[in-house]
């Protein structure tokens, strides 16, 4: 029997939770309705009402993705150009544990975008709009002499390539990439960066 | 019925390739005993005399992409220091269909990975001994005044994190990010990095 309408609402935020969890502990390969249901210590039947089947399943992780990480608490930008910079990719990075978790379920995911056109251009759309932002911030940075010049589009790509790939090596080995360490080595690149400026 | 021996060797590369193929099209959420069947036109019961289920497939996938990542093609290292720096961070990255199939299988077991305590062990084993192949190149490049002095070990955790966060833009824009746009940011992050020596 399908719930009421007035436990829906709030059964959808406990579906949710439990999918984060699901995701958090076990990856995309991890999620199925049983694991769903099992997180909830409801039925696999229960789950059924909210998703018809696996693909449903995968499209609300990644809609939950997409929000949580809209809504994450981020440092604030402190001044434009390289402090920005800096700010953003910090804000990136799995500092926390909720970062980690967050960016944890990010890595996961990837291995479905690449195998489904839709998904794969979003992720795609979702990396320029990061460029984007990390590119006002390097004309900002060359403007106030912050970073020596060149082409806004190449610093900016490679400073998302830094911070995928940090988030990839601290993922797999938290104790050898503290959040201090992560610092670190984020503090070292932008410094290496504004060298000959 | 299993078959017989003689057919065994040649039967299971088949079964390797056709796991390959279905890894490179679908990724580990689309790998299955009965994917694998349909790409080698067999039956599933077939597949089933190799794989008792998932996780001896998942298993098997992670064999062949170790083992065809320790013999894939590689530019020889033509001078030690920053040229094999180089040669190292342009052997990992997807400038040839190949090694982009390769990549993005290696993106794509990062979900399984994550949630699998021996593989997760594994794989972070793995990306110190590349940092640790890569320490002593930046060590050579330091001697011989190609690299400023440094944390030899804090430089090849940058440079690994370029190089990874490079895969995943590459994998998920080969358009915007061709083999020569590869290749021209790692020239220009290792020139970043030379200045100031």
């Amino acid at each position: 029997m399908p719930p009421a309408r007035a436990d829906h609402a709030s059964r959808r935020e406990d579906v949710s939770a439990a999918v984060w969890q699901v995701l958090a502990e076990h990856g995309f390969g991890g999620l199925t309705l049983r694991a769903v249901a099992t997180a909830m210590g409801a039925s696999t039947g229960l789950v059924t009402h909210y998703f018809a089947g696996k693909r449903e399943l995968i499209a609300h992780a990644l809609d939950i993705l997409e929000t949580r990480t809209t809504h994450r608490p981020r440092r604030a930008v402190p001044a434009p150009g390289l402090p920005a910079l800096r700010t953003h990719v910090l804000n990136i990075l799995p500092l926390t544990p909720d970062a980690a978790a967050m960016n944890r379920i990010w890595l996961g995911s990837w291995d479905v975008a690449l195998s489904d056109p839709d998904l794969f251009a979003a992720q795609a759309a979702r990396y320029e709009r990061i460029r984007e932002s990390l590119r006002e911030c390097v004309a900002d940075a060359q403007e106030l002499g912050q970073l020596p010049a060149g082409e806004p589009d190449h610093v900016a790509s490679t400073v998302l390539s830094f911070t995928h790939g940090l988030v990839v090596q601290a993922l797999f080995d938290p104790a050898r990439f503290t959040a201090q360490r992560q610092t670190e080595l984020t503090d070292g690149f932008l410094a290496t960066l504004a060298v000959g400026r």
